[in-house]
């Protein structure tokens, strides 16, 4: 290995992945690990402390040859504090990740929204490569996205564009975990879904779904047991995607007509497991709610090609624009500060 | 006058606004004229060409001391080919309007969506200043906007980006002039406004807007109107007023979910005459609908400032923009090419 390779680390709900990353955006090594959030702040941060060793350790190279680590936490982040604010899969709230992770590994380290990363990453190295403008739809439990303009993730004023799961596509519409009623997350994520195919079981429509879940030793419904369910032909489940799927192409017109991008990538476990299976009928469903012809004929509205790669991917783009900003005294970035005598 | 100057012009639906500009975008000189778009395109042409020599003369310059002009058209525009593809307001399509006035005059000839500049005129020189992120949405006869990012205008993959009118609030909802069904254009612009008062009066609603309509010797509901109908607390208008302010906080609290623009600036005729009272129920209708608490601490809801001068100010900001990036190479755009032999 040589100097100057970045370290980019998707933390999720259920897995940890990293990966050293060259700066054309190639992968020199792979690794992951369970996120056992349930063991605690401290466990989660020295296990990923550890598998980011193992994946240096795998590249051949060591962490003076590290310029920078960003990680990608599924939830709201101060990048300026290194804290993780509001983290509600891991039950993270006001986490000093940044601090903890510099002090474990003498690397600087960035914060980001995971599926802003996974936008980015697939906008530069994915379905967006050579575009100015990408929007990305990311369905899992919520629903998460991005805004990515000439290669820049559009922050926001408070770190939070790129939120379009809380587009409030049905006003009065069901209630949203944040609050609000009808927005694209209480209509079209995963946990919708459940929540609609439930109320139809409620109501005696037959379906098998609660059978594959049990009989999976789940308790709730996950992309594959949604995939399975749909090639079974389960009505109840077929009927429940496809209102989804509506919804989804509702939530992609109303993107397209305000920010005319070149390319939404829809992204998330069931984007990843189903492909165009799930994005043709969002793509059918948005057509007609152009209000442009052309849109109707050049947007691409396409599944994620990199899957989930995309985040760590995008986070290592991150670690080197902030390390050119910092350098170049273009940004808010303060300079690099490592903590050499740290634990890790 | 100094060289260097550069000349912003809005060409409306009414009236044109021509200004020359400094590069600090001090207005040195300001004109207007009618628009009179019935008297066809070559007589509009040739007005503007006049406008434009005129305000030259009034900021004590020649045509030669003018780097650049760029002209806001209401309408979709293609500046590479110099093209207004389409302005309903003034019956345009496919006009060479960037050929046509480049040869009139000799200077370099920028076009832009009227809506737009005027968006990036208030984020440079009025409620934007100092913000990185801003977000216009204008009402009118239709709904426009845009989105400033980094001090520039988003103008996304087709030239449609901030048409923020046609992001669709109600699924099956009235007809919009796009072909679309429940875009907020069709739901709050001020066409939008007129059909439902006349709806209600139809329906037997006491109402004197159809009496000020015309006492004013008018055949539509104008922004004066309305503003005079509100001041009599005319019931049907009061009503039809806050139904269309609801939906606009609704697309407000939209785009700042995806978005997170640091201020939403709404402007129009509406706006330009009644301030805060037009844009404070807005902002408390959006208010309620932010997905993040602080997004309604700190989200800043204004009307314009500038009012109609945004535009030309905008405008001339872009010719600025143009100019830097045709001289550094970094843009799409063709080499500076002077029509010397016009008869402008």
């Amino acid at each position: 290995m040589r100097p100057g390779m970045v370290v980019g680390v998707d933390l999720g709900g259920t897995k940890v992945l990293a990966a050293v990353v060259d700066d054309a955006g190639r992968v020199l090594a792979e690794a992951r690990e369970a996120t056992a959030a349930d063991d605690g702040v401290a466990a989660v941060i020295t296990r990923i402390a550890n598998l980011v060793n193992l994946v240096i350790e795998r590249a051949g190279g060591s962490r003076e040859e590290i310029s920078a680590l960003t990680i990608g936490v599924p939830g709201s982040v101060s990048d300026a504090e290194g804290l993780v604010e509001m983290a509600p899969n891991l039950g993270w709230h006001n986490v000093a990740l940044g601090r903890e992770l510099e002090r474990a590994l003498g690397i600087k380290v960035f914060l980001d929204n995971d599926v802003r990363l996974a936008v980015l990453g697939e906008q530069a190295y994915g379905v967006g490569r050579g575009t100015h403008s990408m929007v990305g739809v990311y369905v899992g439990t919520g629903i998460g996205g991005g805004v990515v303009i000439g290669g820049e993730l559009l922050r926001g004023g408070r770190g939070a564009a790129g939120e379009v799961g809380h587009m409030i596509l049905k006003p009065n519409g069901p209630r949203c975990p944040c609050g609000q009623r009808g927005c694209a997350e209480a209509l079209a994520s995963r946990t919708a879904m459940e929540r609609d195919v439930r109320k139809l079981i409620r109501k005696g429509k037959k379906s098998r779904v609660l059978k594959l879940i049990s009989k999976q030793g789940r308790t709730r419904l996950t992309s594959s047991l949604i995939v399975r369910a749909l090639k079974q032909k389960d009505p109840v489940m077929t009927k429940v995607m496809r209102r989804a799927q509506d919804y989804l192409g509702l939530l992609v017109a109303n993107l397209v007509n305000a920010l005319d991008p070149e390319v939404v990538v829809i992204g998330g476990g069931i984007a990843e497991r189903m492909g165009e299976e799930f994005v043709a009928p969002i793509r059918e469903a948005a057509g007609p709610l152009f209000f442009l012809q052309r849109h109707r004929e050049n947007v691409r509205i396409v599944p994620t090609e990199l899957k989930e790669r995309a985040a760590p991917l995008g986070a290592a783009l991150v670690a080197r624009h902030r390390l050119a900003a910092t350098s170049s005294g273009r940004s808010e970035i303060s300079p690099l500060t490592l903590h050499p005598g740290g634990n890790g």
